[in-house]
């Protein structure tokens, strides 16, 4: 019925300079400084890759601006000479989307750091985005705010990258992800005009909301320079439990009985899968502190406010839930030791990458659906790779599945054919190929096990109207 | 610095039907059914105006699609015939962002209402968008979840309208406003293509997050067919106080004061100024609870889930607030009748429209700045138009401050220049002249003074992008 798509081309435009590199860096040069512009040997390893340990590729050159202003005049100069550019934040990315190829132009905005402003009463926070998650954890904490924003990369990754992912981690079942926390932003488009949206409104219907458009899209729409986040009260009651129960569908009973009576209180509900559990058990040294092995786990933290009698309410509920049979067995921290010591066995995959070959999975799909999802993806991969290594774990709260297939015990297996085999079968639940970690360059060619082909056209179009000559990160998304 | 603008046209495209309307019609009519074109008499009242009460315009048709099939015909026969369509949910809108011009043909959601799906695990509601907020709210809450959305209009307005318009409302100091609600979202763009974005996830990141595209965009960019929306455990245990405060600055403080102990269990904090709730007092008949006047009023509202002890430990925050020098006074509600009295005085607000000439804002500016901005537009409205009656009042979690001048109190006068007046003093502030009614057609022209130069021509460039003739609700926004 469709007179015409609203693009023709499926593809967007992908950037191949129309002007000689060293004319380019030259005017790069004149804009910025040449400090502000390095080529070959100057450039570190750093800017070459990211923690998918992808091959390291040395760009054209690396830009290290200052300023916003810089950035625009940046932009503004390789738009003209239809040259490819690459942000970067701090490479702690695991898609590959922060990578330059060898013709492309990084731009890092480590420069470009530091929080301008802690707005008390308005509970705001304003920061460059070269600032790094921690630095700007820090300043929330010493107003005694808090930054609902934490991933394990905090000391590395900076503001810009984790917006411009929209990055998930830890704290989402409380307070949503990356783009739940901006009230402002500052962007620069690709032919270098400032979009400068930093109010510190939780309100604000005047026309188009700027800032939804650029978070998440890998740096494809725009360069953000600055932003506004919001602050938090500090949650400074923090208490741990491991439990276990007799299925996924008793789990997310449970995570409702205790979102029915402690909100979003909740901030953590960590499900493990008995293979994942016993092998972060064995993995770090720890001891299960259950007698008898279960069908499933839990790590449920209760962050909250109210210090007082908070670990005994979180107790009762257990109590309550164990005598009406919604869990099996339970365990409370009764020190942060303790909690540190149920922890570490979730947080055993700091260890993966140095006792596996891993072949990681960042997949979402509705809550109701992951365990079913679970038996049928184990019986599949057991079907196809007999004696295959699983380990299955996720933030079911928030939707989010995780699966680390080890390529040890398979061996000679191609990770890519392992790919392809999951993420096909996300798409009859309409399941996200990635949940948190992002598209870059390294699932692009999934993209379409999670989106239409109508929302790729709609997702084409948009990038042709903000970068007309595909010059920011080309090659990345689609 | 800039080598050309994302876009050299300033304003977007707007459509002039290049068809006849008989021909257009006679399309329409094959595709959708005689019954669901409707013209000239058979057009009710309902759809020729909003709750502005804007002069009635009848259009020059009425569609009413069934399917989001229908509404994807439809819009392709516009598309091709470049014909101006109006979308159109409730009418319940404030800023007659739906209301159609006589050359326009409105298209209203009514038929293609119902709630499709209630998925208990995943705690999501899929409605069609001309569901009712209210049937959306009693569909979650016979499963034992609440939608956290609800406004004044609620059993009229309809989810489509809702999410259009990034509706706002009673909730938003907890859960967000319309955006945050929205898990999974179908449109319907201005050529027929179907973006059909349903998932129940709430992490996803492969590419642009389309949703957020359009809502808010006051149906300029597509029309919002059906929606997955997230639901919340219901807040079963609401206890309301009426506080009397010193000023703004301790008003913000109460405000974290609280915040720190309850997260975001408080769910209002309405601020009233002395002209506000001593008329509201006066028009409700009402009794303020206390005996003497004070400088500010705050009407908050604790909801929660625990019920045993929670109006005692709301109430003991409110005694260590006392004792601290926090607040000057407080009365808590000790039934619901006694909760519904203090209520009454904030919602005085439903006369206005019988009671006064109203000259209505609803503006937003950084949380900190409320206070002083009070300050300086009575100031100025008294020097300008001195014996006027204004009225402030403001949800100041939000960040959202309302205001009603009384035009009976300045005899005469012309209301847009009060319009002029206040708004023009938000623009160094960076505040925004729509924190939750949007632009629709009414605030078309301050828009300028929340947005930039470059922020409009983004938007206009991505109007061009999804709606290349220009056909959907021209004249609105822009």
């Amino acid at each position: 019925m469709t007179e015409q798509s609203i693009t023709d081309d499926k593809k967007p435009q992908t950037a191949t300079a129309t002007a000689p590199l060293a004319k380019t860096l030259e005017a790069l040069r004149a804009a910025l400084g040449a400090d502000a512009v390095r080529v070959g040997e100057q450039i570190g390893e750093h800017a070459m890759t990211d923690w998918t340990r992808h091959e390291p590729t040395r760009p054209a050159a690396l830009l290290l601006p200052r300023t916003t202003d810089e950035v625009s005049r940046a932009l503004s100069i390789c738009h003209a000479a239809h040259q490819p550019v690459v942000p970067q934040g701090g490479m702690t990315g695991l898609a590959g989307g922060a990578i330059a190829r060898a013709n492309d132009i990084a731009l890092s905005l480590e420069r470009l750091s530091g929080v301008e402003e802690l707005d008390a009463a308005s509970a705001t926070l304003t920061v460059r985005a070269g600032t790094t998650l921690q630095a700007a954890q820090e300043a929330a904490e010493a107003a005694g705010f808090e930054l609902a924003l934490d991933l394990g990369a905090r000391g590395s990754c900076q503001i810009g990258g984790n917006l411009a992912t929209n990055a998930g981690g830890n704290r989402v079942i409380q307070s949503g992800t990356a783009r739940d926390q901006v009230l402002g932003l500052e962007v620069v488009l690709a032919n270098g005009d400032v979009l400068s949206s930093l109010g510190k409104m939780v309100k604000n219907n005047t026309g188009y909301d700027l800032k939804h458009w650029f978070i998440g899209s890998e740096g494809t729409l725009g360069v953000i320079t600055r932003a506004v986040l919001r602050l938090h009260p500090r949650r400074a009651a923090r208490h741990t439990a491991l439990v276990a129960i007799d299925d996924y569908d008793a789990a997310v009973s449970l995570l409702r009985r205790l979102a029915t009576r402690f909100g979003n209180d909740i901030g953590a509900f960590e499900i493990m899968w008995p293979d994942f559990y016993d092998f972060g058990v064995k993995l770090t040294g720890a001891r299960s502190p259950f007698d008898a092995p279960h069908p499933l786990y839990a790590l449920i933290e209760h962050a909250g406010f109210d210090a007082d009698d908070a670990g005994e309410r979180f107790a009762q509920a257990l109590t309550d839930a164990l005598q009406a049979g919604a869990l099996r067995d339970a365990v409370i921290a009764q020190s942060v030791a303790d909690a540190r010591a149920l922890w570490a066995i979730r947080e055993c995959t700091a260890e993966f990458p140095i006792k596996l070959d891993p072949i990681n999975f960042d997949v979402s799909l509705p809550i109701g659906e992951i365990g079913r999802f679970v038996d049928r993806c184990r019986a599949a991969l057991d079907q196809r790779w007999p004696g295959n290594q699983a380990y299955f774990f996720g933030h079911i709260g928030d939707s989010n599945l995780h699966l680390t297939v080890d390529g040890h015990s398979i061996p000679g297996v191609d990770h890519h054919a392992v790919y392809a085999f999951v993420y096909q079968m996300l798409g009859p639940l309409r399941g996200s190929v990635s949940a948190e970690h992002g598209i870059g360059s390294l699932k692009r060619e999934f993209l379409p096990i999670s989106r239409s082909p109508a929302e790729l056209a709609a997702m084409v179009a948009i990038k042709h109207a903000l970068d007309p000559h595909g010059i920011l990160n080309p090659g990345k998304l689609f």
